[in-house]
């Protein structure tokens, strides 16, 4: 049998037919009214999809652009910054903190964990600048709260700035930006807007737009002030990625209809479909004996602890070899210790009961006992419980 | 009569179809054994490209996140270094040294001169850490000359690092990399390499990457090192632009094709071909009474001062309007009074002709008396003398 290959990855992750279709037809120079138009509409689409009256910026690069950008124009030399980190990617908010000559305060929680109330009201200080955090770490399948973290940043350090990285969480995680006050929010390409990797973008809140007025580390190709005044005009300040510009108004076009005409709704129907695919397979995993490794489970994705402890490296390779499915291993330290299934946009219900039959058969030909067929039952059980079962029996 | 829309702009330009189709198709995760055979050869290539033992690296930037890296990494603040300015992207060299905070000397000429060897010796000496140049300034059109730039600094600042930006000098103009001594040379993909805007690349000297083990300046998504360190084992540091790099490595395959295997030889048939496109279009804008605004001009791109004192505005409007063709204005303080038509990459006879019969049909339009037809027949003696012209009769 023929093995489509197919992407369960956090990032990149499944492309839509209609954005790879745009993006190859594109044949535009960013200097014309017409690029104009579609740059601008772009990112009034990409404030609607957020739900923020903040500004919203694109930058050419991968996420981690956009989060030194958020450190370079947020900071100078010497501010004191809180950096929450529970893996892979909270240490690189410390590295690039590091790196850049802040004054670091770390709080960290063990892989797989997030961090208590009081741990972060601890941490929290009048002298605090900023504090930087993921919405959900890819790296352990773990959502953070990010209300909560909001909430204490309000009463502990009132004028510290609230950075999130929300590479993964945007489009799988409810975040109200303006509500609980968001200074600046980082999404990327290839993750639930359905287009390959190569842009980043970040909303941004006046109080942040404030802070640029005085910070002072080196900044140029990451300047946003200077990338927010040519957006005003509809432009980029330095000549932005057009195919994937164009491969992204047409996934936003695509996101609106799933929302019948609304954007907000359509980011609804995204993450209510991300939460459903992660507690079918959080069910199908539990069914089969398996263990979750994240004790606040995102719906971004789904890190499970290998079984008896086999190294995971097998597990990804048995998935790929066999059924051309394409399953993230753990990262670093947890290399070889747990793998990860992503529900990152572009998965609905086919996918998700195929990955689990893929799962069942992948354990089953290493050799481990599970009953094959209790994690599919499990995860129908889900599904027909869920509003997606619901809304397809009205 | 329909319009195509054609790109004569200095980047983006045309696209190679075949990539646009392996573009489109890529689906494909970084991490994975398929994807690091696709990156190595494609920075394989690239070397092979720009002819260089140099290591060469991807980034996923416009190209002036390329000119920030060369900043970044080679210098400290206080630095003294050396801005060869003419045109816009010299001045890009300047504001970025600047913010970095270097100690900036300016030489300058005016738009559409290039330097003399004298002052260039004059702003030389053993205090120099590094000199900043374009090989082919696109705001202008004017070539400059890299080879007796880099010659000047071996006997006068011997230890200074040459920077060359060749973004739309690579695949235009000969850059003998390894013998001329450049120490860090750029490029950038939606040039001559017939693929969108997305990626920068740049090869790197031994003496560039002993600079970097003492320089000072925060760097981090443009840590040229650890990206050196990820790109020999076939990765990127951080996300890379998946749809770019098999769009890249489509675009190499057919280099490699026009070179009958020899990916060198390709690259000589590209500035051959933009050599020829450049020399008809000077030929055809002077048979027809043109000014070129270049002293020294550019197989790149051919900068043509509007006539009549008329705004060049009108000249490219009526471009775009009649013929679905987007050449370039002039920019910043040349607006209006000049435009610029594109040789970089994927064009031919067919295209040259084309766009000068637009030329005169535009000039015509908008009242100038021009002699319809002596541009082209201008044009295709040129071919007609050169070696494409002897090749094809053969």
């Amino acid at each position: 049998m023929l093995r489509k290959n197919r992407l369960f990855t956090p990032g990149p992750t499944p492309l839509l037919p209609a954005a790879q279709v745009a993006m190859a037809s594109a044949n535009i120079h960013h200097r014309t009214a017409d690029f104009r138009a579609i740059y601008s509409r772009t990112l009034a689409d990409l404030k609607e999809l957020i739900g923020t009256r903040n500004d919203v910026l694109l930058l050419v690069s991968s996420g981690t652009g956009a989060m030194e950008a958020a450190v370079s124009n947020l900071n100078s030399a010497g501010d004191k910054v809180l950096v929450l980190t529970a893996g892979k990617f909270g240490e690189r908010w410390q590295e690039l903190t590091t790196r850049f000559g802040c004054k670091v305060e770390i709080l960290s929680a063990a892989y797989g964990q997030t961090f208590s109330p009081a741990d972060i009201q601890a941490g929290l200080d009048s002298s605090i600048r900023t504090v930087f955090v993921q919405a959900t770490e890819s790296s352990t399948g773990v959502r953070h709260d990010v209300e909560a973290i909001a909430r204490l940043l309000r009463s502990h350090a009132p004028d510290a700035l609230l950075v999130v990285d929300a590479i993964t969480g945007l489009g799988t995680t409810h975040l109200d930006v303006d509500s609980w006050g968001i200074d600046f929010i980082i999404g990327g390409s290839q993750k639930a807007l359905m287009i390959p990797p190569g842009l980043a973008y970040c909303a941004v809140s006046e109080r942040a737009w404030a802070r640029m007025e005085t910070t002072q580390f080196p900044r140029y190709y990451f300047d946003l002030r200077r990338e927010r005044k040519a957006a005003a005009k509809g432009e980029s300040a330095f000549t932005p990625a057009t195919s994937l510009v164009v491969a992204l108004a047409a996934a936003l076009d695509y996101l609106r209809q799933l929302g019948n005409g609304d954007l907000g709704a359509g980011r609804n129907v995204l993450i209510a479909g991300a939460e459903i695919c992660a507690e079918m397979t959080r069910a199908a995993a539990q069914a089969l004996g398996l263990k979750l490794f994240a004790s606040a489970p995102a719906a971004a994705l789904t890190a499970i602890t290998s079984p008896y402890a086999i190294d995971s490296g097998k597990i990804v390779a048995a998935f790929r070899d066999k059924f051309g499915a394409v399953v993230a291993n753990g990262q670093a330290e947890m290399k070889g210790k747990l793998f990860r299934i992503a529900h990152i946009g572009y998965y609905d219900y086919l996918d998700t009961i195929g990955i689990i039959g893929a799962l069942e058969l992948v354990l089953d030909s290493l050799g481990l006992k599970v009953e094959t067929g209790s994690g599919l039952r499990a995860a129908q059980q889900v599904w027909t419980k869920s509003n997606a079962g619901q809304l397809s029996r009205a």
